[in-house]
């Protein structure tokens, strides 16, 4: 198995994993000199492999305007290359952002088609659909799958993450963007990989798949269990305006998934507090 | 108005169409020295327009894998460009086939989230989706049309000029891809055009219209009036299997364009006549 992208949050998560499983995983990242723009070197080092989990990307909602076009070539690249090795299964990490604005919760994979609220969100629905199209033309296995935001070990980004770092600096006050009440369905990179593993066990040319939390905590809890973690008790400031493309609420129907017999094994609680040890004291 | 793509069959059809209505059109085409690659000369160009209506792009279904990342690199250089000369609408030509495998029909444009089945849609929906992201981060306005198939004077393309050619070589035989009985809704360029306009006075940051005739036509259809035109009485022969991606029936709600007051003015017979004769002699 070959995993892109395997340095990153949800790509250790997944390596660890398929490893106590007993799989032979390959690492293709930047990190480790793994360029997606080096079709021959990829082209080496794909050769022989089975399954290919395409999990390279960037991993900032907001800000990727001038990484859409790269972040594509690098996917072209991946399925042209395992159209030349002749590999034929990929797995691909998307996200609950490709449901934009939709009105349905909790929200299954086939919910009427959304308009697409951020560049993040319109990079992964145009990778899903490209990797669909070749799935189809070659009689491929794609699996989609779109996470809800993953928290877990390693994970150094994100609203916990800057939380953190402000309470380091100011145990007393802290701001919070917004009202404090947007809610998300956090999913813990562990039961992230779970799922990618299970999904490999379909057998259509395409399967999409969504991956989070049948719980939900708001900003606010996140931030009480963080604090509670530090054993601070700051006061909170709330800005009442979050950044553009903010969402009320993230909650996906992962009933997909578990009719296949995933479910997640860690809380959303455990999942903050494990993150929050990962950062370090 | 800027309209990429202006020498393209469509692109024609919109500028008349504008050119009537007494708008000051600028055409921004390959044809005519106008890359979309070359992002100075298209700023140079844009600067002081209002409207760009985006519809440079590949006509062809069925061939489209290397042409997937240039044609998204045109629409983000056209959408960098808006940005930095401060251009806030923008119309963009889509398709019916990002619409997949859809089982729904007539299909709305919130049909269930389809799976891609072509490079083409695939290529569609990413330029889509990163219009929408666009509109959404800076308050413009984007008014998206998925097109039915289209036919008019110009299309020297798909498979009415296929069995025109064929017939002009053999006029007592002719090959049928599958066996005739795809169903379409095509529509008349002109009435395209139309739409175009009509979708101009849409507010919201997002638009998305279906654009096709409520009417249906099979390909032995299209067949049929062909040779009424041609004057011939070729024996039919039917392949019994089309081209992979081929679909049984192509039929949009377009009662949001309708609501608008848009219906399409040329039947499908008639718009299948305007083509042929196009075709010359």
């Amino acid at each position: 198995m070959l995993v892109t992208g395997g340095e990153g949050f949800v790509g250790r998560h997944l390596v660890n994993r398929l490893a106590e499983c007993g799989h032979e995983v390959t690492v293709y990242d930047l990190a480790t000199g793994g360029d997606l723009m080096d079709s021959q070197h990829l082209k080496a080092t794909m050769s022989g492999h089975d399954i290919v989990f395409h999990l390279a990307g960037y991993a900032d909602v907001r800000m990727a305007g001038n990484l859409f076009v790269p972040v594509l070539t690098w996917t072209q690249h991946v399925l042209e290359v395992m159209r030349e090795v002749g590999v034929r299964r990929i797995a691909f990490s998307s996200t609950s952002a490709v449901y934009g604005d939709t009105a349905v919760f909790p929200t299954p994979e086939d919910c009427p088609f959304p308009v697409q609220t951020s560049v993040y969100g319109a990079s992964k629905i145009a990778a899903e659909s490209l990797i669909a199209a070749y799935a189809r033309a070659f009689d491929w296995r794609a699996t989609i799958f779109r996470f809800a935001p993953v928290l877990g070990e390693g994970y150094h980004k994100g609203h916990l993450y800057d939380f953190w770092r402000k309470l380091k600096q100011d145990p007393m006050r802290i701001e919070v963007l917004g009202d404090g009440q947007q809610r998300r369905s956090y999913i813990y990179a562990g039961d992230v990989a779970d799922a990618l593993l299970i999904g490999l066990n379909t057998v259509r040319q395409v399967n999409v798949f969504n991956v989070g939390h049948h719980q939900t905590c708001t900003v606010d809890d996140s931030l009480g269990w963080l604090c509670e973690s530090l054993g601070v008790e700051p006061e909170r400031v709330y800005t009442g305006t979050s950044w553009a493309g903010d969402k009320r609420l993230t909650l996906l129907d992962c009933t997909r998934l578990q009719v296949l017999g995933w479910t997640p094994r860690v809380s959303i609680r455990d999942a903050v507090l494990r993150t929050v040890r990962s950062f370090g004291t």
